[in-house]
């Protein structure tokens, strides 16, 4: 795509740049941008290069946050000694929305991968020991998709945390709710077979 | 969507701000420049408030610009006898990826539409009269999509140029190269038969 402006020509390259985002929809954007007030792309860019210069990890379960600690490991309604290992962020935002884990998260920030050269070491596995030598955790639960990648993951960890004695949980893998049986692949639905739940009459 | 951090939730809410982007979306993008070095981001953000705060028009065609006139005005190779009147840059863009056109444009910025309140005073007729009144202009070609916004900008500007006996054309309208009948809308499959061209033998 050719423009007449170099100006315009590196906005469109800028916002191509992120992922999932090609050169068409990038010149609507931008042209978007051209019909707001300037003043909307100033604290557009603000807004991210602020983000980007000041945000901070939790220096307990590495979530986001603008302080030392974040929100959710400084609540004091939260549960302390259930913690639940997520592989990133967007993992925490997502179980937050379901209003129904009180506990605190533990972020790996990958899952490890041997094909894409990702070691125990690369994510955040001695962070959550320590954590678990340090307080008293209950139970760990393992919100992780499953994979081969995930599998692994979850493997190595309960095997470095074995003598600790501290339960390990999954969340529940199965058939979505209100999903059509057909419509699952092999590998779930094997999967919610193998470990069907005993029907409470 | 909750986020543990106000850095964090200003950059998503910038993003969704855009067109077609919505939060997860947004989030996604957000996670992105955040894996990314920061001076990605810092280069993004100047890049299109430099563009938002120094882009031109063209004071002829009113193309996007750097300078005064733009590169297409001001290129000695093109017939400037010959004006393709098009609804908006997007579509300068796109005539000039066919590398049929040797002409040069000129952008109405918006289609006549009463019901949008959008009236002839409204988008740039006047400047393409003046354009048509000062140069020596050969042809109009009116490169507007066919719609009822778009039929009644061409009837509007053809009728305001009637005095000055320039030939006006639109440009082709039938079905798309390649295209199957059963595929094409009514109204273009419609337009194309009356509107047949004869077979050169």
């Amino acid at each position: 795509m050719q423009f007449s402006s170099v100006l315009l020509s590196d906005a469109v390259e800028s916002f191509s740049s992120l992922p999932g985002i090609g050169k068409k929809t990038a010149l609507r954007l931008v042209l978007h941008l051209l019909q707001e007030n300037p003043n909307a792309t100033k604290n557009m860019a603000d807004s991210l290069v602020n983000m980007r210069e000041n945000i901070k990890y939790c220096s307990q379960c590495f979530n986001i946050s603008d302080n030392d600690i974040c929100q959710i490991c400084s609540n004091s309604k939260r549960d302390k000694s259930v913690i639940c290992v997520v592989r990133n962020i967007k993992d925490i935002i997502a179980i937050e929305e379901t209003g129904h884990f009180f506990g605190v998260y533990h972020v790996l920030g990958d899952l490890i991968s041997p094909i894409d050269g990702i070691g125990p070491d690369d994510i955040r596995i001695n962070e959550l020991e320590a954590r678990v030598d340090k307080d008293e955790v209950k139970e760990i639960i393992m919100a992780i998709t499953p994979s081969i990648e995930g599998d692994t993951t979850i493997f190595y960890i309960s095997k470095k945390l074995s003598q600790k004695e501290i339960p390990i949980s999954t969340i529940a893998r199965g058939v979505s709710f209100g999903g059509e049986l057909e419509y699952a692949d092999e590998i779930t639905l094997g999967r919610s077979i193998v470990s069907r739940v005993k029907y409470e009459r």
